[in-house]
């Protein structure tokens, strides 16, 4: 029988496993590791050495692995989210005691969570689902970590997560989350807001490419100022980075060479889906995943891109006299006020779900912990903290009093961009959906009053008055015949006989 | 033990049962009814008597009711979604006979009406879930119908639904739609269409009188203008008619004294939420969805409005001198080219549906029986049938010669439109997502190589390339850290230590 040895166990060892295990043995905590297949073990136990005789001790026997931990045993599991998940848990749980825990470190749904948490305590285990962000990269140096569950459990690893997070001004990326299944859905959603950044900052370099016939020296110049302001952030810094690699099999460019195909995996759409499950408009995020749906159909965009070309419209519509400077300073400004709006709906996800779940959810510290290690770090980040500390009950982020200046000082540079990207035939999804939110949200009388009334009209739906309490019916039909007839000139084509 | 006197029954005698109910007995076929409140039976039996003695008998008990109807049984339920679809199927099943059949007109969600379908085979009982469209007006007079499920099943009620359907000039409005719950799922999309209809022509509404300052009189002549042309549909139609409503409590039009808060039922949420499984972009439909849960907030709307003002934004941004007529013409086009969008979003879900289900729809076939009798019946949908039968393989309408003739022909003042709301602030959601929809599939090139970039920079999810096969991975960061230390000038903030 194999000494309990470990401080922590961690079994998954593909990329992201691999680099948080020895994180975490480099901070000074002895770490057991167990892949199902022995080369990855080997290969972190290779990497540990190499990386600086790191107290990290490599299994290749899910038992020995287990009893190498010392208990209350916490093993973090890191494969792949569905049924990979409950294979690991199964091996693994066998060998575990009561008291032990359970963390799983994937992009899990909440819900499955919450279903292992109550498979797994009928033997006395304990378990959290905790959201790892920050790439390879934040695994191995410090990532952003989003744990929810029992509050006990997180006691037991709180001394490690809180040395292996990203640290910011204010403390380590990590804090327990909530009850339940909390921590992947924050997860989820941050996530969610990742795709609307990355989206929002392809249309603003398609902008400024396609309409302001900026080279990718400019661009990244461009980005390069960008994330000396109110921009900075992980995706700014990297999209900076990105335009100044060359293309390493051809002349030019790598950028240029990538094919227009964007991947994804489950969280975008999860995100997509919950904002319609809670009613709460997410437009900004659901654009960003409709475009990735339609770059999927790259063939099919090439034939139609064809078609309308023949047909006369060119793919630009019309190349511009532009003052250059002044494009590149509007479309930083409908960049950030985009962001702005993402942000204000991914924040009212995660409190609709709390309040839905009772999770009682601290929207001011989850924007703390995305300052640092995480995809979606940045500056801003700050602000957001800052204004849920000032307000814990903000309705949105728009009304905050210094991001409604911002918004104010930046909307008219922001109108510029997405009608002169409209006017030229170039998309910008993300930017356009953000600002029909702001103007939606910001204007006390909608036209929502027509759709009322056509709802009442083929349905008896029954409405609501702006003048007096009550629902109220209109046999519209009837009346609108009789003032037709009495004007005799519109007669009825289809109400009231099909 | 009462006689077998009638040729079909049905359950459930809310106001759709009841209209439906009466249609069935005018067109000569013997009907049963029943409901599990009394006062429903009697008041259905007085509204048969009433309307023509109509061969309507009415139920209270279920076994009765049951009894009544010749063998092999067809009984219609028409009672809320979910819960009450079983309590009743329990209620009928157990007078019911194998080879007898159930039909679910309700708007169910397709996977319960699958799951029903299985249980009462246990029984011998066959099972269709049958969309109908039409609100009260059509049940009574003519709906369109979308019975799926065993096609056997549809011959039983085959002659009955035919000559209930709505009649148009290729045929009554109703067809075998496909197995399963194919017709659930198809009635489903309908609805979504019809919610970006509502939104669509509400936003028309909204740029016409808040920017173009019609009255409730010009916008009456309006929309009776459009009804005669390329937008005629019943949408249009009752949007005619409301505006010559007055109020009936006090002074002016109806319409100005309706709150802006749209109510929902589950199909647009439902229809968004398969559209992100499907990977189908879909954001016309969405931004409707959108737009009815920011109706919703009417205080937080008028709050946000109130802090925008006093920031100096007001809501209508700027009164323009405007040449209505040209406005007036270019909204047209503008509504009619969303429109295409839309439907091209909703055609193709079902086409995905279709596939993942082996379902075999007939696209044609579907838009052919929305011509009549549902809401969103319209001149416009046999367009789309015939682009189908054209087709069948069409990848989307925007590619069918005549819509992307249409579409060239309205696509400057579709810009016009957009360009002139988001220049003063009135939100059109619904038409900027579907004119950012067209600009995006008609681009054979997007900006998501940035994205893909990006994801390969951050995550190793590696990236294709334009001109060669296989998947590529970049060291983006080490080969940029390079560059910039050549260039000593940019320092990594974030990339590489959290």
């Amino acid at each position: 029988m194999a000494e309990a040895v470990s401080r922590i166990g961690l079994a998954g060892l593909a990329v992201m496993g691999q680099n948080l295990a020895l994180n975490i043995a480099e901070k000074g905590f002895p770490i057991s590791v167990y892949n199902r297949t022995d080369t990855k073990v080997d290969e972190t136990v290779e990497r540990a050495k190499e990386e600086g005789d790191l107290p990290l001790t490599g299994y290749k026997n899910p038992k020995d692995f287990v009893m190498s931990i010392q208990k209350p045993r916490s093993i973090i599991i890191l494969v792949k989210a569905g049924a990979p998940v409950d294979q690991t848990i199964q091996t693994l749980s066998q060998y575990m005691e009561p008291g032990d825990c359970i963390i799983d470190g994937g992009n899990e749904w909440y819900e499955n969570t919450e279903r292992r948490a109550k498979q797994v305590a009928e033997k006395g285990l304990l378990y959290l689902g905790m959201g790892v962000s920050g790439g390879e990269e934040g695994a191995r140096n410090g990532p952003s970590m989003m744990p929810g569950g029992t509050e006990e459990a997180y006691h037991y690893i709180e001394e490690v997560v809180k040395k292996v997070a990203a640290q910011v001004d204010d403390g380590p990326c990590v804090t327990y989350v909530g009850q339940g299944g909390a921590g992947n859905y924050v997860k989820m959603i941050h996530n969610g807001i990742e795709y609307g950044d990355m989206q929002l900052i392809s249309e603003a370099y398609d902008v400024l490419k396609s309409v302001g016939g900026l080279t990718n020296e400019e661009l990244h110049e461009t980005f390069a100022e960008w994330n000396d302001g109110e921009l900075e952030s992980f995706l700014v810094e990297i999209t900076r980075d990105i335009f100044s690699v060359k293309d390493d099999k051809g002349e030019g460019f790598l950028v240029d060479k990538i094919l227009d195909k964007t991947g994804m995996k489950g969280t975008g759409k999860w995100t997509v889906q919950q904002a319609a499950e809670l009613s709460i408009a997410a437009p900004t995020i659901a654009a960003s995943l409709d475009s990735r749906f339609l770059s999927g159909l790259k063939e099919e965009r090439l034939e139609a891109a064809r078609i309308f070309r023949e047909a006369g419209v060119e793919d630009i519509l019309a190349v511009k006299d532009l003052d250059k400077k002044q494009l590149v300073d509007d479309v930083r400004k409908a960049l950030y006020a985009s962001k702005i709006c993402s942000y204000a709906q991914g924040m009212n996800l995660i409190r609709a779900k709390s309040i839905e779940q009772g999770w009682n959810l601290d929207l001011g510290e989850l924007a703390r912990i995305w300052k640092g290690g995480c995809i979606i770090r940045a500056k801003f980040l700050d602000r957001i903290k800052k204004a849920y500390d000032r307000n814990p009950k903000l309705a949105s982020l728009l009304i905050d009093p210094e991001f409604t200046k911002e918004m104010v000082e930046r909307q008219s540079a922001w109108r510029r961009v997405v009608s002169l990207a409209i006017e030229v035939g170039v998309s910008t999804p993300g930017m356009t959906a953000s600002l029909a939110y702001f103007d939606t949200y910001r204007r006390g009388r909608l036209p929502a009053n027509l759709v009322q009334a056509q709802r009442d009209y083929f349905g008896a739906h029954t409405y609501e008055r702006v003048d007096m309490d009550g629902a109220y019916h209109t046999e519209w039909f009837k009346i609108a015949k009789k003032y037709a007839n009495n004007a005799s000139k519109y007669v009825s084509k289809g109400a009231g006989q099909n």
